[in-house]
């Protein structure tokens, strides 16, 4: 079967790989989508992010989702052909954090495609994959597409639950790659009242019109497009900062009211950030980190209908056009989120 | 003017008044729909309810919208003919519950239609009323119906805040009186993905299925309706308890998963409720009682379309009907919120 | 080796059991000391509570600690001869609410002297144990009378857990049995700057005031005592209850702040609640049940100072004098926690 | 009657000022004891903070206490005599922030002895001054240098309350001034069952340890001295970072476990902080800024002994002496907190 394999900066390969078998509580999938992620993209463009780098080939991929081809011994409440998505987060259930039920902070994990302990923990991005059956979701009435949206879709379930209830709220979003979408997304099926989004990209700020902000504020034409939600010290309850980038936060600050949740799902290394400001207004900035039970969550929403993840998948590439794919997911003046198809 | 004022147990009459006049921060609003509330139904029914007992005559009402007629001076943000919805909400702002920032146990709340205090504190249903400008929320957008129905709305609001984040949860519903109604459209908006409601009325449970349950159960049809839910420890993760009657409260505890949030809005008096096995369960029996700020953000989510209060509106009757309108407010098999047009 | 095992109601023997060994990953404790809890003596005089029965023979006991006799393999961070305390809790970390962060609500969880599946989980009164090195918590320092207080201790502390943060809180004690007076203690540790403490039996309302409650009452005397707390609406911010007495609970309501977190502790079957006032005044009841990492806090505490359960330990019998131990654990006049040395 | 006026940087006068008189709802204080703070000695340095400037000259001085020496007309619950802690926190009880329970957000907040708004809010280092009764909360039993601690105490909790429940919990302090000695006998108060106290002064960390830290260090002696705390992803539960230097708070995030609340206090300008590591700890950084009703927690906290911060107040001073007072207040190689005597 074949596989996409990272071996370096720019240096992506298919590549033929064993025929995995299900083991006992295990499932054999044949993958049908997998979306490419920022993470993915780092390892393609730069051989990894920050202290963390490439040691050796490895597979790309965790947002995934395929049909149940075989069945390992004790499985039960899945059955073949069944559309299933597959969570990539593998925490040993062991250790303290496991047993907290911060599974996400697993002094063990073995998360997807992930070069952080050597030897590298391989991706999902192959024809076939072999998951314990505790990671696979059935997602009956979902396209595959959907499917394997719901991973991102996780994270920013995760993310919410940082900012607790977002009823009646008033939501600024940072960023509007597909993290940023997808919160835009969950902001309104939470019920908020008003999303304000902003980015330098106008694709991508179109997008987040479409799928449910109540306005798109291009900070690269008016780069004091929030002043006017300074007043009587600041206008959002709860911002979801999806950049990374420093900029987009310090700028937002202002914005903020005093006490708001400012939840930080971008990664982007070291920040200078207005700390006085923050403390003077008890802002409560608190990271976002992947996810854990979520992921069923995710799945239920999509197939309840709450969010429709459909408009984000703008571009699906061949198996073998994975390096096309990848220079697509990278460009975003047209794509939101890119997908393989098995 | 006119006002509907009760003065005993089935002696209800239409009654002129003085016509008040707007002071300083205040506003003179003419009247244009207000909802009968359960409370308004037990003065007219019993004269009272518990130990609290009507003492003098007293204008009843506080679920009202108007438009605003004149304005005293130092009033801004309104203007003349605006759509306002009023909330009856008067705290002192000045006491330690009020400070503490729950004026829903002000010591000194002034609340429409409330024979608590005595003198009593006069309601709102009368062709003209002078509010606080601060009591006053606009409503452009809405029909004074809808504008209305802010009131209970409200209510709703508040017991989803006690509950926490609904998104992705599952929720159960019992009794599909007005309020029940409300927190299914609430748990809808908030993005729960189950909601399961029960009643013994056939039309307030097609009701509730029609605003949004995904499921209906007549618990006097099949008093075993639960029973479903009783595996691995219970189901569901928020309950919001309508109906006032133990049986209903009794029923649902094995129903609810281990730390579920019980939130009862419904008044009863004394029950005998299933000590031990809230205690194994760990439930969190949350009372809900009024609302402040969320009188607001009902009005919003309604002006953003996230709440669609509408079809809960079943009948409407003219301020001299207003003995025939109490009667039909009591009907649960045609009637879920009956409204009297000024 | 011997074990104290009930057979029926009021039919208790200390019998012979087979010397158990350490497996991989388990350690062989030589009994030292054993608490005799309230479920205990349920199992010695009724034979079980509530719906639970015994239906063969079991050994009791579930509050222990012991010294170390041999370690299996694989166990690091224990020696022999050590003192450690033993958590009866025993979670599989494989279910859904283990996965959660609620292992106290496991669906196969197998705590010590457990009636509840059957065959039934036997318990620790024996003179030699092996349980599972995450079990056993260094008590380095401690008595052994102490150590073995761990686990009432880690009740009450997981009980102050669902009352959130104590620090400048007035709090209510009813029921001054052990889990009473170890609230008192933890209410104290917490920061708590009053504490008043009720119960019908004299001795026991002694106790809670050496061990640090500001006030106590006793309510046979003086059944009106908590009236000086009604007005504004309540005094007291947090309440525990440990007695499992409606009447306890009833008289309390009144004397509870508006959202005031009453935290249930006793069990105590059906209990009628005036659930109006409870919902008016916006009371969070919060089911508290067993514990389990609050296991090691409990240590924690007791070696850092914070708690000194030494007065508490009233008294104490060989092994071979269990009947006696039984009957003098259920006098209210002179003991508080009795327990077996071994 | 005299004050304690600056004029600029460097320019601190002993002054006149006319002796105000109790009108309704107020009281008149004759001052006994006010702490200098560290916004004192910012004005009195650098005549000001941050864009924060004196335009005219202000009386400083917002920890105080004195002895009621008149009582306006319907006031109650004081008496001519009485020892008072004097809140200098006098926010509007009517802007929305108020209304909501942060009157820390006050939109019209009149805080003593700030330059925020212009004309400037008058201090209270003088003789005599008016104070509105709900200021003022009796402090018998209290030294008077003792309860002019209230202030800079409340602070304290207010942060505490923040960070939740911290008994049982490891807490870092970093920033060993009068707050971080508050946050240390705040925890210890609290049950926190480890307290670590850094600093680069060796007076101020032997005071530290003298009031209840754990463990001391000298991060000028030992810059890597966290770094036994970085195993298993960190150890700390809380940090109270009371420095305001951006090196404290980088070097104590690798000391941090997940999902620790870091509370800052120290207010310190923009910080380059490491972003990508707080988001993948899921750190949860909470400004806290003032208090309210905390003030009265503080003051009942030391009358019950919770808190005894005696040993804190290092330097008393003359009023005649406030140079000199201010001068000690900087010197961090012999004072924790100095006050004026009146």
């Amino acid at each position: 079967m074949k596989a996409i394999v990272v071996h370096a900066a720019r240096d992506l390969r298919v590549e033929d790989r064993e025929m995995p078998q299900a083991g006992p509580g295990q499932v054999l999938v044949k993958m049908a989508a997998g979306g490419i992620c920022g993470s993915d993209l780092h390892y393609y463009q730069h051989g990894g992010f920050g202290t963390v780098r490439l040691r050796e080939p490895m597979i790309l991929g965790h947002e995934v989702a395929g049909h149940v081809a075989s069945i390992g011994s004790g499985v039960s409440g899945l059955s073949e052909g069944q559309l299933v998505a597959i969570s990539p987060s593998r925490p040993c259930h062991d250790c303290f954090y496991c047993h907290e039920g911060t599974p996400q902070h697993c002094l063990n994990m073995r998360f997807y495609g992930s070069a952080m302990p050597f030897p590298h923990i391989q991706g999902a991005f192959s024809e076939y994959i072999v998951a314990d059956a505790a990671q696979c979701v059935p997602a009956d009435g979902l396209s595959a597409a959907s499917a394997a949206v719901a991973e991102p879709l996780a994270v920013c379930l995760h993310a919410a639950k940082q900012a607790g209830d977002l009823m009646g709220k008033r939501v600024l979003v940072t960023g509007c790659g597909p993290i940023g979408q997808l919160c835009v997304l969950v902001a309104r099926a939470a019920g908020a009242v008003e999303i304000v989004a902003t980015d330098i990209a106008p694709f991508t700020l179109s997008m987040a019109e479409k799928v449910g902000a109540s306005r798109i504020i291009n900070m690269a034409e008016t780069p004091d497009g929030l002043a006017h939600y300074h007043t009587d010290k600041g206008h959002f309850d709860v911002h979801f900062e999806c950049s990374g980038v420093a900029a987009a936060l310090v700028a937002a600050i202002p914005a903020l009211r005093p006490r708001a949740v400012l939840v930080q799902l971008g990664l982007g290394g070291d920040m200078t950030l207005p700390v006085q400001a923050m403390t003077a207004k008890e802002i409560n900035f608190r990271g976002s980190f992947r996810f854990h039970e979520e992921f069923r969550t995710a799945v239920a929403m999509m197939q309840g209908g709450q969010i429709d993840v459909t408009p984000l998948v703008t571009h699906s590439f061949a198996l073998d056009d994975a390096p096309a794919a990848f220079e697509m997911a990278a460009d975003r003046s047209q794509a939101i989120k890119t997908q393989i198809v098995f």
